[in-house]
């Protein structure tokens, strides 16, 4: 009886302990599967917690997908409420501190799922890594039930740190509870996205009544007498606040394997190779990890549970006696922002051209603006779709999507051209579905690339 | 000066035209275009007259992309009310009946891009080609005027010959219309889907309250004493009825080419090759071809605006003096049907499970549901994806798909990974978006296609 020990019960640690059991079964092996789990949650999902907050998710159980007994009954060995302390490779052991003070286990093949932790600046912390008064960030079910509780008057003064999706998905929920909302972002808003893309969406949050700061990254907060939170700064800005969402990343939660001589980047991310493997008997998938870029082959940080459902089912297969790798990512990403009758869909795949740019590519990007259906049919949504492809060889190099109801989806037809390393004209010329509700007869995705191609 | 003529002022017509003008103006030749058209529009979208005839389009004007005055103002030589008679490749000479007559034209190149006819059987005909009292093709915009006449008053029995797109769209037209629909399909609903697909479809066509009669192809109509239409008959069924849409399918329109001996298929579409070229100086684009199957290599014909655009495309550029082929289509296809709280998108792509186990293919297929967002998302609406992948091989064949708002347009990932020739498993694991409101952790297409890959 083989012991997999994984460590982490959320998306890249449960599905590798469950693929790990349906592989041994399909390959006949014997496996005992023991899941270590931090806190009382598994299987949840961080990216619904903002729609949580916002109402339109009525139950922290709705964003559970399996609970703990449903893991049980599927024949894992979950431990809740325990925290590896260290690993002891050679020695195949791993010390976790569980409620009833601390273990030793041993196994046959560990799998690190731990994730990401929520950064929680130096000047945001009452003791390490835990917010103080009236800050908080967006990453656990106890975090979103903390906002919930935090928000449940509207009229707060609310500050959002950070850019990015979840601080665009927490402004949405902010405004949505009725407070008034300042976003602080250090370059600017969706900074995955190259800058006049950005300056689309920046337009459409404005719109939606959030009051944007650029190149504010947050460094400080006032608090009145009593301790409350009164202000955020920002260098020399200040703006008064109530509470302080946190959404400035997240870092891999690999700290208790410092010691361990194994690959990983400057800031602690493992870069398990395709199948998973970090080293013998040791495994990793999931948020703490980077990955390779399909389009440039370097490592990058890409947080999703996307890639960490992949990653981790890759694991387990493997772990079972099957064979599977996970092939990369392109960096694929989509959110929304939508505000009274502010509206706008935000998606992006491949590189940017600032960031082809950077990788030493000739890229020429042509942005073109149309519609989602027919012009003449009431379901035409507007859509700005920049693409990207490289001079010389004609490749598609990557695209962002700006635009109305049902716009951003799109972007999966040029990550699928993507990832078969299509060319800017083969996706120009592609067999695109057309009917006037759904799209025009040259199908936008079609027709922004054919201009493109026309530049090349 | 190089003499262009044009035969039909459509969407492969003009595009050709335009494209023709456009690429010797870069190529630093001089080019002179005419172009012959029957009716008075052009460039005209046939694919939206159920949305005219439903309301949801306001006018005949709003369906015109370009306006002959426009066409004329970009420098095309524009004849309306022309029709085209007879050429003589040899001499290359059209003749053509204008308002004033018979006219005859010399060119160095003639585009035959004249589109296709509405079928109209014998028993449904006034006089050749022409429906008779209370019966009417959906095709041009005179016929969507005839409609707009005939449907003012609410309340009447419209039957509706023919399952396919247009017979759909036609059905939600008149539903929306206040009318009382019965469908006859000679075979099934979307018979282009396979049989359980075709059913969800059924379902939700009779849940909007169309009466639908399978194995039912219309051949007669019956007449009160003033010559009024009071039935449709389809062998023993007899269905009351004030007004008949026949929606059987169209045949390219290329009767008077009979006597040229250029490649065509039994039933009259011509073959150019990938240049659009069918002999010497004789060009083909549109509806009037058949076109190359990217997976089977087989001719099919595929009457639709998107490939016509690109057809003509490519024979405009390559008259012109550039080079530009069609690379073939796939048979991607999306409509949906819409009625009170009744709600189904409907596409497909490639090839179907039926079509391809007769092509000889070992084909497997697998029926996924799953929802369009996380199904703790209110945004989350039904989808059902049926892929089709060849065993042995693993490489993808074609996917269809029904489900509610949000749901068809999936398929163009699904036809993008075709494309590039994509197995299963490799669509399984594409980079594709992930938000809660737009998607699935493991995102439905590729979820879709993993359960496939499991199989193959």
């Amino acid at each position: 009886m083989r012991r997999v020990v994984v460590v982490g019960g959320d998306a890249a640690g449960m599905s590798a302990a469950h693929q790990a059991l349906r592989s041994a079964r399909q390959h006949g092996r014997e496996l005992e599967v023991t899941v270590l789990e931090t806190t009382h949650d598994t299987s949840y999902s961080a990216c619904g917690i903002p729609y949580w907050v916002s109402g339109e998710v009525g139950s922290r159980e709705a964003l559970v997908a399996r609970t703990p007994a449903e893991h049980r009954r599927l024949g894992v060995d979950l431990r809740l409420g325990a925290r590896a302390i260290s690993v002891d490779p050679a020695a195949r052991r791993v010390v976790y501190v569980g409620p009833e003070g601390e273990h030793r286990l041993d196994y046959d093949d560990l799998v690190v799922a731990t994730g990401a932790s929520a950064l929680v600046p130096e000047w945001a912390c009452a003791g390490p890594g835990t917010p103080a008064a009236g800050i908080q960030v967006v990453k656990t079910l106890d975090d979103g039930a903390w906002w919930l509780r935090e928000l449940a008057e509207p009229g707060l003064r609310v500050v959002v740190a950070g850019g990015g999706y979840i601080g665009l998905e927490m402004a949405e929920a902010l405004l949505a509870r009725g407070h008034q909302v300042t976003l602080l972002t250090r370059s600017r808003v969706m900074s995955s996205l190259d800058e006049p893309m950005s300056g689309r969406v920046q337009a459409a949050v404005e719109a939606g009544g959030v009051t944007v700061h650029l190149g504010a990254a947050a460094s400080g907060v006032e608090r009145s007498a009593d301790g409350a939170l009164c202000a955020v700064r920002a260098g020399e800005l200040r703006v008064a606040a109530d509470l302080l969402v946190l959404a400035l990343g997240v870092a891999p939660a690999t700290g208790f394997l410092a010691d361990l001589d194994v690959p990983r980047s400057s800031y602690g991310a493992l870069r398990p190779d395709p199948q998973g493997r970090l080293a013998d008997g040791l495994w990793a998938a999931g948020d703490c990890c980077e990955v390779r870029h399909r389009l440039t082959g370097e490592w990058v940080y890409l947080p999703l549970g996307t890639h960490a459902n992949k990653m981790g089912r890759a694991v387990g297969e493997n772990l079972g006696g099957g064979t599977l790798a996970f092939p990369g990512a392109l960096g694929t990403a989509i959110t929304r922002f939508a505000a009274g009758a502010s509206y706008v869909e935000v998606a992006r795949t491949g590189l940017g051209l600032e960031e082809a740019r950077q990788h030493g590519l000739d890229a020429v990007e042509t942005t073109t603006e149309g519609t989602t259906a027919s012009g003449y049919h009431p379901a035409a949504e507007p859509i700005a779709l920049s693409v990207i492809g490289e001079r010389g060889t004609g490749r598609l190099l990557g695209a962002q999507i700006v635009g109305g109801r049902g716009s951003a989806k799109r972007i999966d037809t040029v990550a699928t051209a993507l990832w078969h390393g299509s060319t800017v004209l083969d996706l120009a010329w592609s067999d695109l579905a057309y009917a006037p509700p759904f799209a025009t007869a040259w199908e936008f995705v079609s027709l922004a690339a054919r201009r493109l191609a026309e530049r090349l």
